[in-house]
């Protein structure tokens, strides 16, 4: 017996060129991770999410294509993966408005990425939504339709996005509760171990701090950011500390825990600066440019990216495709032709008791409430109004039980009534 | 020389079945208005909307039906109209998603439904979004897409939608403003003149009344529903008053001025109530009854009507299909086979200017800008940290000017250097 597959699902943003930090942390793991026995992975690159916060389509074309190029060249294989551009799969929008229909909005109202730039209004004194679009405030929805679409059990995320899992979860579960079990409530997957690589400066890596090394930059330039690793000034010679130097936890970020310990020995024996730069870019090109061919390749061919993207998109679809016609389905956007019994129903509708209102003699509105065969249950009082008269009727329909000071017919228990009235409400909830 | 073609929008929600009401003040009308010259008329089935309110499949299943039927029984032709149902036009969904980035919330929160909704959670001393969902607050935006999609120029609304075509404006404004003359910008067209009927008792007919005459119950239903319209007691050959007669007043919605003329003598006359109402019932009866075989047939042949829809949906993706693919290309979700010399871009990049970050031996941290050639244009003072040389950087980036304390080499004007900066940070914002 083989054990049930566990799916994981990651969004890969398309903003920016991925950096040596990217690949450490996310690229690397996550590649490495597709490979797993047990495990579908459906990576994807989420387009639709770009375009809450870039409105530059160049921007956005270009983004698209340097990142597929960088996952495909970093050695993620197409074939044993899920690997589609978000845009590709139109169920997903779909699945978003079904979504929005089952999520109440005090739960979005929560969500930190927008309370952070409410809270940043209302620093700047300004309107509390200022600057929000609603791209920023349907953002959860959206993510839940990425990740219910296919199912997923596990999406591994940094704390921040734990939240949005948990929404997730609930929209899965509402949809669930009203129209039966039909999506997989995903669990979040964090891993703090993730690898944080430091930049030029010996900060985080990261392009909003202008220190990053270029993943696929040529490689003379690549040689050249490692050589602008900010250093101390000790001269060739002076043993060097390996505590705090950005240089050395890059280094160890590639290397091997042989190699690391070659490296710290060399520092202690004080290795120049200049040295320990060459060795870095020689281990980190000895990882790297095996895949710079194909990166270039697949850049300067976009058709080629093209038509694997294409490829990832069919076979995403006919996950999707499947699912969708099943949750249209369950909400009601069906087929006309499979209504059954149509006509049957209308007859069965004429055979239901039924309220008739009218005016007497003296000037006030009553009404009766009779069987399907005229046969009297219920007889009002006069009232001053119709309006009256039709709100007494609408609070017997809803409470399903007689006004106080009604009194039916001789030979007519209220119980009877009451049934009558039971037969009117469920026909008139379920049949229009 | 022809002139332009007018295209009107209408939407009909998926709840309830019609009733008379409904008929005269709305689908008799439309299906007038369908048949000007020079005019193209969409009309939609708005099921996507019904899932907002209604979590009851089968209701909408079958409410898709009646509608449907009553619509074709009462004369649209689907050959000269565009009429389909709104979830079988995917694209819609995903304009609404392009439509949701360019949308400020502040819109939102402004629209009157969801505001009605708020009051009165405030009145009941609840969260002021208790039992809002996201449908309720996101409707306006799918009712944008619903109008934008087929590039409508009016849409025939009640006072109360006047709000949210100014909204669905907004939204093509803002679309238009950022990403080129894509889509036509609706204008609403209220008919104030639009006949309410009396119902049963005197009030607006309404099912929430439930004082409604069925438009394709069956005929002897039809019948006693009219013979139970509420008249004041005077008896036969007493004269009676038109005014304020809802039997009066139904009459005229159905007959000619002078079908009209002759009831209002024999008003004067003394005719008896249930003479009138004989006359009443005829009157619509020769109105409706030409019209009840279709709609039988058509309720009886839900896979008839299924064919009518599938083929309106056609006819309608064959105008939201072009114009979604033209709309994904203006915002970036671009076939990337499209991407232009994309490694001469690549190219270009290694020509720019760039800046190097270093430490001194006083220990503090520096840094340089040099042009393509490696050519020195500015050199920064000393900072006490990585984050300070780094922040100094990010802020000629962002200013685009030099630093106040700055010294440019000799031989280099500042004017250089700014320039410099500039394709700097173009070529960053463009190519990412």
């Amino acid at each position: 017996m083989s054990a049930p597959v566990v799916r994981f699902l990651t969004g890969i943003t398309t903003t920016g060129t991925p950096h040596l930090g990217n690949y450490v942390g996310a690229i690397r793991p996550a590649v490495q991770a597709s490979r797993r026995s047990g495990t579908e992975n459906f990576y994807f690159l989420a387009d639709y999410h770009a375009l809450i916060k870039c409105d530059e389509p160049a921007r956005i074309q270009r983004s698209t294509l340097e990142i597929a190029a960088c996952w495909l060249a970093a050695g993620l294989d197409p074939e044993q993966v899920f690997f589609y551009r978000q845009s590709d799969i139109p169920e997903i929008t779909e699945l978003t408005w079904l979504l929005t229909c089952v999520t109440g909005k005090g739960v979005l109202n929560r969500a930190h990425a927008y309370k952070a730039q409410v809270d940043k209004n209302a620093a700047a004194g300004v309107d509390p939504d200022a600057d929000v679009t609603m791209g920023l405030f349907m953002y959860p929805v959206l993510m839940g339709a990425d990740i219910l679409m296919f199912k997923a059990h596990k999406v591994p995320v940094g704390r921040d996005q734990i939240q949005h899992l948990e929404m997730a979860r609930d929209m899965a579960q509402s949809f669930n509760h009203l129209y039966g079990e039909h999506l997989v409530l995903p669990e979040a997957q964090v891993d703090d171990a993730v690898a944080l690589l430091p930049g030029l400066d010996g900060r985080k890596m990261s392009k909003s701090y202008d220190n990053v090394i270029g993943l696929f930059a040529p490689r003379e330039h690549v040689r050249k950011q490692i050589f602008s690793i900010v250093t101390d000034s000790r001269a060739p010679g002076e043993p060097k500390d390996t505590e705090g130097s950005a240089l050395f936890q890059i280094y160890q970020a590639f290397a091997s825990p042989e190699e690391t310990q070659k490296l710290r020995q060399l520092y202690a024996a004080g290795i120049s600066w200049a040295d320990a730069k060459q060795m870095l870019f020689e281990r980190i090109d000895a990882e790297i440019a095996p895949m710079r061919a194909k990166y270039e390749h697949l850049v300067a061919h976009p058709e080629e990216l093209e038509r694997i993207l294409q490829a990832g998109a069919a076979k995403a679809r006919a996950r999707a495709t499947p699912l969708m016609r099943e949750l249209r389905e369950a909400v009601g956007l069906r087929n006309l032709a499979s209504i059954a019994g149509a006509a049957k129903k209308d007859k069965a509708k004429a055979s239901l008791p039924s309220f008739k209102q009218y005016r007497e003699s003296d000037g006030l509105f009553y009404f009766k409430f009779v069987d399907a065969q005229g046969r009297l249950l219920l007889q009002s009082r006069g009232f001053a109004s119709p309006k009256e008269a039709g709100q007494s009727i609408a609070a017997m329909k809803s409470a399903l039980a007689l006004p106080q000071d009604a009194q039916t017919p001789e030979g007519v228990p209220p119980e009877q009534v009451i049934a009558a009235l039971k037969d009117l409400t469920r026909s008139e909830n379920q049949s229009i």
